[in-house]
């Protein structure tokens, strides 16, 4: 440990992206099944349906990354082993008990994980690889179905406002745990994103929070 | 009712298969929760991300059978409510307690469902209609997959095929209490199929408990 950034070397650039394609490519396999699930508790077929497509659209994106890792000459599985826990462990500390939870869950989380990704994809030097991760995380058009539904329950009571805002904030500090575990634990992964530099971690923390607190307005909840 | 064969006005007709489409259409959207939330039941990522692919069919096939409703001036929602509750309660009272369970759940049900729906396909005048039914029932390719993964497990495990064959006997049982409940509440529908001509209808199921039994043999069960 040091507190001088050195440049990654190639190995441990590799390792990184390796790290970096298989935690997305668990998030998006783990969101598929959290997302087609929780379709269940929408109130009419129509959201199940709205619900059903997101989690289709995620389980391509899985597809995609899965086979970049292969096509990479890495088994997806092996890359994909050491996110399965805390990735489980998230989804299980954070299942909706009604559907709109579920909808906030699949905003803030797709929209955090998003972000977050689309920092990370900026540190890797592979032209294609940054390119496929940015295509695994283009806006699958259904974020304004959720902020019309979130936004029309809060109309139709305002308690809702309150009780979504607090479940949102514990959204948050469950992946913040997972994500301090994964950073503990994936030394080259978070070296890819900090090098070591507690100023640029906290410069992307700061960016984060920021579009989070955005996407709550857009919901009508407090950050 | 009456036992003289009628053959069925072209209001009746439409309505049997706005009927057919309904409960195909809702099959396939629960069929894909049910399956996507199995997947995690699965011993390794690999099978997770299989039994990920089947769901992802099965909600391909929503989508086309929804759309067609839509196309002839069906409001889909409207179709599939009256099959919600007997669908949702098959799977209620079918929830599998493992891996294998949910193997031989999604081969043996959807086998049984793509017979019955094939059958019943026959009778549809309308030839767009029928052609769309029989391409939504198309084999997804993952049944192989099943077979060879339940046959391992019996390889491995021979006390497991008893368990297994139970366990297809009891998803049977529960599919003909809700298709039993539907004959009953849909008679258009029924009149399709039978016609009110019994021996019509024990053919029928004849056929499809030899084809239930032919597939139990390929996964090594006895039926």
């Amino acid at each position: 440990m040091t507190d001088v950034e050195q440049p990654p070397t190639q190995a441990a650039q590799r390792e990184a992206v390796v790290d970096l394609l298989g935690v997305l490519a668990y998030a998006e396999l783990s969101a598929f099944e959290r997302l087609a699930s929780d379709a269940s508790l929408a109130p009419a077929l129509e959201q199940q349906a709205a619900l059903g497509e997101m989690a289709v659209a995620e389980f391509g994106h899985f597809v995609t990354l899965r086979d970049h890792l292969a096509e990479m000459g890495v088994d997806p599985t092996v890359a994909m082993t050491p996110f399965v826990a805390p990735l489980d462990d998230f989804h299980d500390s954070t299942a909706p008990a009604d559907w709109l939870e579920g909808l906030v869950k699949a905003y803030v989380g797709d929209g955090f994980a998003s972000d977050f990704y689309r920092e990370v994809a900026e540190y890797v030097d592979d032209a294609p690889t940054r390119e496929l991760i940015l295509a695994a995380l283009a806006d699958t058009g259904h974020a304004q179905f959720v902020v019309e539904q979130v936004r029309a329950a809060i109309t139709a009571d305002e308690t809702v406002a309150g009780r979504l805002a607090l479940w949102a904030r514990r959204l948050m500090g469950e992946a913040l745990v997972q994500a301090q575990r994964v950073a503990v634990d994936r030394e080259a992964l978070t070296s890819l994103v900090g090098g070591g530099d507690l100023v640029r971690i906290g410069e992307l923390l700061a960016r984060l929070t920021a579009r989070h607190t955005e996407r709550m307005e857009k919901l009508g909840l407090k950050a």
